[in-house]
């Protein structure tokens, strides 16, 4: 097992209380996975008629709990995409058991189903943790009667605490908008720090909100803050098999549903729901393995917004950038080697490269006399900004990561037998 | 300036003395480019009537000598693809340096064109360091004419010293094949140990031989080796702006000029070739910037040879693969991880991983009750074998990559100011 880890330097000083949303409960319970002396099962459960959304890992070998969402969510759609609950136990991700993966994943199911009076696709499942290894159903099977009876409104910390694997601090946010003058509360948790530790893996998140939200108007609304906030992070480059994002609609608020996730009613909702997604993209970030700097990587002047995301997340995936950052060195050659692997159409004589907003490459060159000291002084900092020129394009997009630190080293390879 | 590095424990033990090839001489001088005290500048002159052949970096951020080479081997063919010589230098990359770059190139250039009497596109240049500087062209001027008086047939070793940045070890290889009955000799030189150590970038290899081989024979099996190494290698995943391979074929053996690339009766300069271009491109990841263990990943199953390779790299570049195996870790679910997000069509049922021949993983489960103790003593030593079995399709490859280890933190982050 590996050595418990010192909190992320990067953490939130001093994080925001999570704000309870109506119609959601939450129970968490030690159930001995892999840990022990700490709660490893969570379940949240949805009052009946809540809506449901998801966003999966695009791994081709994706969990067994993957698959079951992807399935239940398809097939709910035709009854207007209900759900009830989802269960989450970290220590086992229950990935790469053939047969009895998914026979674990059904007895979960069954257990939800029976204990909350539901169909079996309104119960969704996600596992984080070892990868080939059994999965201790049995235990999730006989603790359901418990968590059922101790869901609470206010367990949203509690929750975010009982889905951490190497994560070194709990992960939530939380935001308020209006739809059609009703108010509504949007709270989401989250972990993950890297694809994952020793053996350890998964981006997890659950949001939910009390708005009245259609299912696909919600699945759309999902997967654009996803591709906004989730998608724009990135510690190593690894996917994990069991990268699962859910976002739940209860309809307590009482609003008026919308038809449409371009209704212009869904404005400051969708400003909310981006900023609850991007502090839960940015806390994962913050957790990054062995990170000791955040990185926020802006690019502009892409052919379009897609292609600079894609280039800001190769920058963001150098092992050299982020070996550079690390050292505070003012590396810019490494940021243009990464530009120039990603692949995509750029204008070699309009590159430009700032740090902390002091350019420090130009129009396809090195910025004669440079004043050092500012560039210097930022990367010394912990918070770093690096700005891209790559054309005159139209395309932007921002990007986030942490630097590449012996931390990871020791955390992914030193502490294993 | 990083602090030296001891040369890695995966250099070659008892290495073979290079081979001379007729019609090919090198000089080296130590013309204070960056480093000081050690040869700095390589000229290796080609008999007048040799061909060449070249390959080199994808990155769309290419540095000014590549733009060079490319422009000269296309110019050149028109007039049977002729070289006379290649000028390289360690220390400066001139990457990033806009007009000034292309006109250091040019001046390189003319200093050798007007020594050795020949058109301007018969002279190639390669550089290597550091990116967005200067390059001190009018040092390397100066010592052309010292550098054409100091060209001898055997200063291979020399030449493959003179290239080296933070390379810890000289690298090279030679090979002998028949051509219809002809014996032909094949040397090459080679640098680089992952894509870069502090701000010192970039792969070159050079190699000749003394086959007769027009310059479209030449180009197509470069293109062919190269497929088989270089592009089968990766330290770091990184890709440098000034990757350069090149090759050059004498015609001092006398051997009959193929027709095509494809004449049967290459088949032995085919081997001699390839072996030639794998063993620089293993000795390259064997000096990969804080290599302890040389990994040689297999894959079978894939829908053709080209998706078992770009399998293979991804699973060579996974940051959590590289450290699991730094810590002699059995951590298969970190490759299937990286199987999945390759993004090519595999069978999970399928899937099958084994280290050193061992089966941990078998039609995509683990192997149960499996003897790990074999598994820990092959991934204990520094030569390790992973085999990765993606479906029943016809596709192989076979890559090789190095762990990643706090020796590559310290030369890319720790030993900068």
């Amino acid at each position: 097992m590996p050595k418990p880890r010192q909190p992320s330097p990067l953490a939130p000083r001093t994080p925001v209380p999570p704000v309870a949303v109506a119609g959601a409960r939450f129970a968490t319970l030690a159930a001995g996975i892999r840990y022990t002396g700490r709660p490893d099962l969570l379940l949240i459960e949805l009052e009946p008629g809540s809506t449901a959304a998801g966003v999966f890992t695009r791994s081709l070998t994706a969990g067994h709990p993957v698959l079951w969402c992807r399935e239940a969510l398809a097939r709910g759609l035709e009854q207007g995409g209900r759900a009830r609950a989802v269960i989450v136990n970290a220590g086992n991700a229950n990935v790469c058991r053939g047969a009895e993966g998914d026979a674990a994943v059904a007895r979960e199911v069954a257990a939800v189903q029976a204990a909350l009076d539901c169909a079996a696709e309104e119960v969704l499942v996600a596992s984080t943790g070892v990868i080939g290894e059994r999965l201790a159903v049995e235990k999730i099977e006989a603790a359901v009667p418990a968590l059922v009876a101790g869901l609470r409104a206010d367990g949203v910390d509690a929750a975010a605490r009982a889905i951490m694997t190497t994560d070194t601090f709990a992960k939530w946010a939380s935001a308020t908008a209006s739809i059609g003058g009703k108010t509504v509360t949007l709270t989401g948790i989250a972990k993950g720090s890297g694809m994952i530790a020793p053996d350890m893996a998964t981006m997890l998140a659950f949001a939910v909100t009390d708005a009245a939200l259609p299912a696909p108007v919600l699945q759309t609304l999902l997967n654009r803050a996803a591709d906004r906030s989730f998608n724009a992070t990135t510690v190593d480059g690894d996917t994990s098999t069991s990268d699962t994002l859910l976002l739940f609609a209860t309809g307590r608020a009482g609003n008026a549903p919308p038809r449409s996730a371009d209704d212009s009613g869904l404005a400051d909702f969708v400003r909310a729901l981006d900023a609850v997604m991007i502090e839960l993209a940015q806390q994962v970030v913050r957790d990054g393995e062995g990170a000791q700097k955040f990185i926020e990587i802006g690019v502009k002047g892409a052919l379009d917004d897609a292609a600079a995301r894609r280039i800001g997340l190769v920058v963001a995936n150098s092992p050299l950038v982020k070996t550079a950052i690390a050292g505070a060195d003012a590396n810019w050659g490494r940021i243009v080697m990464a530009v120039g692997k990603a692949g995509e159409t750029i204008d070699p004589a309009r590159l430009g490269v700032a740090f902390g907003g002091h350019d420090v490459a130009l129009n396809g060159a090195a910025v004669p006399d440079l004043d050092e000291a500012p560039v210097a002084a930022h990367l010394a900092g912990s918070e770093i900004i690096i700005d891209i020129t790559v054309g005159d394009g139209p395309g932007r997009a921002t990007v986030w990561t942490c630097d590449l630190t012996h931390g990871y080293i020791d955390i992914n390879a030193d502490y294993r037998s």
